[in-house]
């Protein structure tokens, strides 16, 4: 855990080099089990799967996923100032008013899927008043939002270390109090193209490639996006190694999420990413630390090209695929209670020998 | 409901004649709220298709799925006797069993997911003892198991009707109990070949594009399950008119979710169908009444080719893609929370109204 004299890269570094990786063995006990259940063997298609690789991530074949939390990182992006999303930056502060009052969409599927939710500002740069009654946003701020990266770098490498720290210490205090399943939401105006950036940059891809219209551009508004994204990576073009990418290209909450990814994977607890912003964040956690890797899921699958272009890059598979575009960790949420069942049948369905049968299951 | 003096023949008739079909307005009140939230028009996919449906079928533009219930029809077919299952006949007996004590795959996804699950055997062979503790099995049986389709019809017309009664009064007592969603589940070894011909009858189709390995048959045994629905077929290509159809190629269970399928459909109930059996229910109670169509969602696509066949015929697209091949309605049980989740958005979920902002969300 952190210690008063640990500054935000020594935090980074321990949590880093402390990631154990996933437990085979107990991957393979968990999906023996599964086998011994009646019925017929894989019959439970993607939910044997999941059971087995959660037993992996959380190092037991009796894997829980009774507290999920949905952690949600804000910030604002100096480069929505160039027209690339249908909405102001305004809008940023004014769906954090939503968040605290338990009413933006991230919300309300969180409840349905017992799911608790925090939401920290890492940068924004309108907040809204504080309104009685609503719950508290925590102050994680790095700075004002981030820099235009059309023109230079988003934040300076210890900003950058900074933000990251922050969401390390956001998931180590939710697993401290009991979470076993995160998933990283996010609310940035502007944000897509950020991570359209951060995927380009790290996975060696053309901007045609990995921009999309986001929760809502089209037409002209679309083009102006490519060619902001042609025009920020010419700019940042000689960016290398994660660190140097993350600094250069931002933003403050994608860098906190890529730090709830590690203290995640320091402490056995499934990520499951949404989106494209969500899965950037991922991208940039696992170039700090591959071993990271080990503890990711993809709830559900975005419509954004650049989406696909992770999940590939990631080796992932979403749970789900029902068209949302909305970000704030929405699609993944829904997918919770998949892998809540996935989990319930390995404690709770019963096997051949428990009904004193033989395991006859064929191996189909 | 019910009455005394009624013959099963009667009950259908009643039941079929009162379907009152989806209220459009429900339907568009419903889309307009959803249009009036806090994101872009569009931003939640398949969601806000799936809320507005909903309140169509409820005829509701604030529907409610506090109570799903999963009616398990369980009963034996006489074709299981050639060899077209890779389990004996008496493994339906045995999975009773196991709904009995809570600990079949269904059992374990429907507590996950808030439901109810209730077991009706239409016509099972061999039936286990009961044991101590275990839950009911309502007692709907009309005969022990069908006739074998090959050399015969599969149950009398009468045998047919009293079935699909029994389905509509297992859906009535549930509704009654209030029960606000229902999902089909089955059971009953051999049944995908019984689907599979159904699905040809009704919707005109070759064996090849109909049958496929259901829990598991494979190789040899998957060639004797085409050769036995060609053979079913040439015997009886003759039949017309979905009651003839019913009751020259069964299965008891699949009468009865129909009747289930018809039972929702006069209540305003939806009906969240799983695999190639219960759908095949859904293609039958079609049929029978066209208007009960109105009340169908698809839970899960199942990867027998069948599904596809009637999946298109009915214009539903699944909610889930997860590769179970399981049946007892345990796919569409794992898409209950989505289906919750759609609806929890349309009343918890702020609109730019509550948030004293103008609707200024793009139509994306």
């Amino acid at each position: 855990m952190t210690t008063p004299e640990q500054t935000p890269r020594q935090l980074v570094e321990a949590t880093m080099a402390g990631i154990p990786g996933p437990d085979p063995r107990a991957a393979v006990a968990a999906a023996a089990t599964m086998d011994a259940k009646v019925k017929p063997r894989g019959s439970l298609g993607r939910l044997e799967v999941l059971a087995a690789r959660i037993a992996g991530i959380q190092a037991s074949s009796r894997p829980t996923l009774g507290h999920p939390v949905v952690i949600v990182c804000a910030a604002d992006h100096g480069v929505a100032r160039a027209g690339v999303s249908a909405y102001p930056q305004e809008v940023t502060g004014l769906m954090l008013d939503t968040f605290a009052k338990g009413v933006a969409a991230v919300s309300v599927l969180a409840r349905a899927a017992g799911a608790r939710v925090i939401v920290a500002d890492l940068g924004v740069v309108q907040l809204p008043a504080h309104a009685p009654g609503s719950a508290t946003i925590l102050n994680r701020r790095v700075r004002s939002g981030t820099a235009d990266i059309a023109s230079g770098p988003a934040m300076t490498l210890a900003e950058a270390e900074q933000a990251v720290a922050h969401g390390i210490g956001l998931a180590q205090d939710v697993v401290a109090a009991g979470a076993d399943l995160v998933v990283p939401g996010e609310m940035g105006i502007g944000n897509t193209t950020t991570a359209a950036v951060l995927t380009a940059l790290l996975l060696d891809r053309d901007p045609v490639q990995v921009v999309g219209p986001g929760t809502g551009v089209a037409g002209e508004a679309l083009a102006r996006k490519v060619t902001t994204v042609e025009a920020v990576l010419a700019r940042h073009r000689d960016a290398t190694g994660a660190w140097q990418v993350l600094a250069s290209v931002g933003g403050l909450e994608i860098a906190a999420l890529a730090g709830v990814v590690l203290g995640c994977a320091r402490h056995r607890v499934p990520v499951l990413l949404d989106g494209v912003v969500s899965t950037a964040a991922a991208v940039v956690a696992r170039a700090l630390a591959p071993q990271a890797a080990g503890v990711l899921l993809a709830g559900h699958r975005s419509p954004e090209p650049g989406h696909d272009v992770q999940l590939a890059d990631l080796g992932l598979e979403p749970v789900l695929n029902l068209g949302l575009r909305l970000g704030e960790g929405s699609g993944a949420t829904l997918a919770i209670p998949v892998l809540r069942a996935a989990v319930a049948l390995l404690t709770e369905m019963g096997s051949f020998a428990d009904l004193g049968l033989d395991a006859t299951a064929p191996p189909v």
